[in-house]
């Protein structure tokens, strides 16, 4: 993209509503735009962002087996007076009348609606396991939004939700999710850890938080250090194997947010092992059996002939979230530093004096290779001077930059820039490209 | 995907409330779901198909220099206000109060936003042209919802908007998103003709709404036989050219629906010219100057430093209404005749008698053989008839069916089933994946 046709309108002040770093990076690196409480419009360079987080969650939740459906963002209210939640949801559910003033509402999640579906179509144990899942608008009319895209009103998240046909198959179904969330954090270039959250009245152990750890969390968090470098399942998991001995791994050592924090069992782990930090929640899982398959009447005939209500779970990331939970742990005083898997660009071309010939030439010369090397490629071709050139690229967090300018290509060389070390070399330009297309193989 | 383990919940009975062949078809093949009137949930096969659409909507925008960005579903009504449109919308505008009683809507369009964002951040010409899109969803509070997706409350919808310093530059941001238009729905396999469409107050030339010509369609469409034949722009056409010439062919030929039909121009067309057809509306292209800049103050700074309203125009695509245009245009008494190109699977693998051996291995080798070709492709490993296998894939469309069976077998053959013509062929199962792979190079 080059930089003269793109629309990306930098603030050069730090606005004050801003009460965060990342609410402030974004709305300085023109990432989005606030058009009401809570309510923002994703501008192109955070959009970019946000459908590249959108795309690893998809990947992992379909090489775990899910399969992506799409629910729509109005509900009507018949489904939540079924389940009984329409009146125990308060002011959060944003309630709206139809033109025939039918009870409607946004929905703010979707365990009534799938739950009718299921039951619409489902009728046998031998079509489950099954989980469904949607990556859509949410809308919770939260008292008051803050803190950017970490507490909107409107939300983009994905929700999956599993239907097995008794505990024991469920609990697998949750192990499922419980290791694609692992890999997809993980893809994400952040460090999640799994802790268990309350189960609410079901009780059990099948009800986690994946917290990402940031200085700047909303919680706080303690658990084993060795959790840190705990590995994460690769690509080859095989989903239809027994997953227990990976959770079981990951939920032996001590890992708690502060709202379950027991100091006894925190004092039993090893001095040196001991982390208390901050964190950030990004993700929840949960199995909450038969809760709205009870009284939705969603049941499923047995091998041995009998009805019985579906076992299901519930998985959430918060996916508009995950793009400020990312800024948070990973900026510098001058912007974002985006782990590679999520970066708006790859790499970027800064030429330092647009209308020189030579430059230009260059400049557009590694623009054209970057691209070829499929690169998804910014190139700065205004005439902003280069101080600004420099803070735009740093801001909005391109891992590699290419700066090229007469000085340097008269002896012949350009600089390449890494944007999270700060390391500048000055090399040939076959030497930056082939350094740019290493880099980024291994990263993949 | 195995059929076994996918979710494609088929209907034996066509539902009563289906008026449309496209909203029948989209019921019985699992595609859809309805939760409301005119609110739809998409089921994994019908997203599969909505996403093909919008992915080819989205590269065409991209490649005539729009850029992506995404606006909220739910506008704080202030905006409307402003322009002056929102006592105007009258009930189709979803009008929802939040938990502070301030007056918000669900967008049913974005002129307002988008000005606003406009106003916010560019005051010169120099950054114009600008083309900003969207691909949301909308909500229309329609009186009486109908013909599915054709007319949904709930619609997905691609929406750009174009501003320039001036009319001359207007008309050529309009050139561009016309040339866009053709090349879109040429590449869903669809004829559409540009039809001259009432342009409002302003008058002139530049509003159009392109027609698909379906038998099934809900206007009457009269237009020029030579527009069937009209080359489409390649992909090479340079959208920074004068794109005049192009834009000329198509609108010199008689094109109108019957609202704008003019029975003496018709007249002048060589009568074994003249079409006499029906069409679904599924795109809209319209100028419309400085309807909303004026009111909402959205000015840029001239060349020689005046300060002037911007022009403005808007570009819909119905992308959910394509799924249901696409099914009208083409389709047979068995089912729904994908085009290549937004197939929800590419091919497909029909075991005949799972559990014999011979045929379970030839049908794992050659499923795995088309997902190493790069083929979207489905597997029906099932224990159902063979009569009812058949069925499910010509209602559903698999444009490519691979029948394995013992029979067949025992003389080395499979048989290659084309969805569209019904052509079968009884082939070495080397030859039959050799077939499908040149037809998928040829169709791309």
């Amino acid at each position: 993209m080059r930089l003269s046709r793109y629309f990306l309108p930098i603030l050069k002040e730090t606005p004050k509503e801003a009460e965060i770093v990342s609410h402030r990076l974004m709305l300085r690196a023109g990432m989005m735009r606030q058009q009401a409480a809570g309510i923002y419009s994703w501008l192109p360079l955070g959009l970019k962002v946000l459908r590249k987080i959108e795309g690893i969650v998809r990947e992992e939740q379909n090489r775990a087996g899910a399969l992506e459906m799409l629910m729509p963002t109005v509900q009507p209210a018949d489904l939540w007076i079924e389940s009984g939640r329409y009146d125990d949801y308060g002011k959060e559910m944003l309630r709206i009348s139809d033109r025939h003033d039918r009870s409607m509402l946004y929905g703010p999640t979707n365990e009534e609606m799938i739950t009718e579906i299921f039951r619409s179509y489902v009728r046998s144990f031998r079509d489950l396991p099954l989980n469904l899942y949607h990556i859509q608008w949410k809308f919770r009319d939260e008292v008051r939004p803050r803190f950017g895209v970490m507490r909107g009103r409107e939300f983009f998240m994905k929700d999956a939700y599993s239907f097995d046909l008794d505990k024991e198959s469920a609990r697998r179904a949750y192990h499922r999710m419980f290791v694609a969330y692992l890999r997809t954090f993980a893809r994400l270039g952040m460090q999640a850890i799994p802790m268990k959250a309350d189960s609410g009245p079901i009780g059990g152990d099948m009800s986690h938080e994946f917290i990402v750890l940031a200085s700047t969390g909303e919680s706080g968090v303690f658990c084993h250090k060795d959790l840190l470098d705990m590995p994460v399942p690769g690509e080859d998991v095989d989903f239809d194997s027994d997953l227990s001995p990976i959770v079981d791994a990951w939920t032996s050592l001590y890992a708690a947010t502060d709202e379950k924090h027991d100091e006894a069992a925190f004092a039993a782990v090893p001095e040196d092992r001991r982390i208390a930090a901050r964190g950030i929640e990004v993700g929840h899982i949960f199995y909450f059996g038969t809760k709205y398959s009870d009284p939705m009447n969603a049941k499923v005939t047995t091998a041995d002939g009998q009805n019985v209500p579906v076992h299901m779970g519930s998985y959430g990331i918060g996916v508009s979230r995950l793009v400020g939970a990312i800024i948070e742990a990973s900026h510098d005083d001058n912007g974002i530093i985006w782990p590679a898997s999520v970066a708006p660009f790859d790499a970027a071309v800064v030429n330092l004096k647009q209308g020189d010939a030579a430059t230009d030439a260059m400049c557009e010369r590694l623009y054209g290779e970057m691209r070829a090397a499929g690169f998804d490629a910014l190139y700065d071709d205004t005439d902003q001077r280069a101080g600004a050139k420099f803070a735009t690229m740093d801001l909005i967090g391109v891992p590699w930059q290419v700066v090229v300018g007469p000085k340097g290509l008269a002896s012949g060389e350009v600089e390449l820039k890494n944007r999270a070390t700060g390391e500048r070399a000055s090399l040939t330009p076959e030497a930056a490209m082939n350094r740019l297309v290493a880099e980024a193989r291994g990263a993949s």
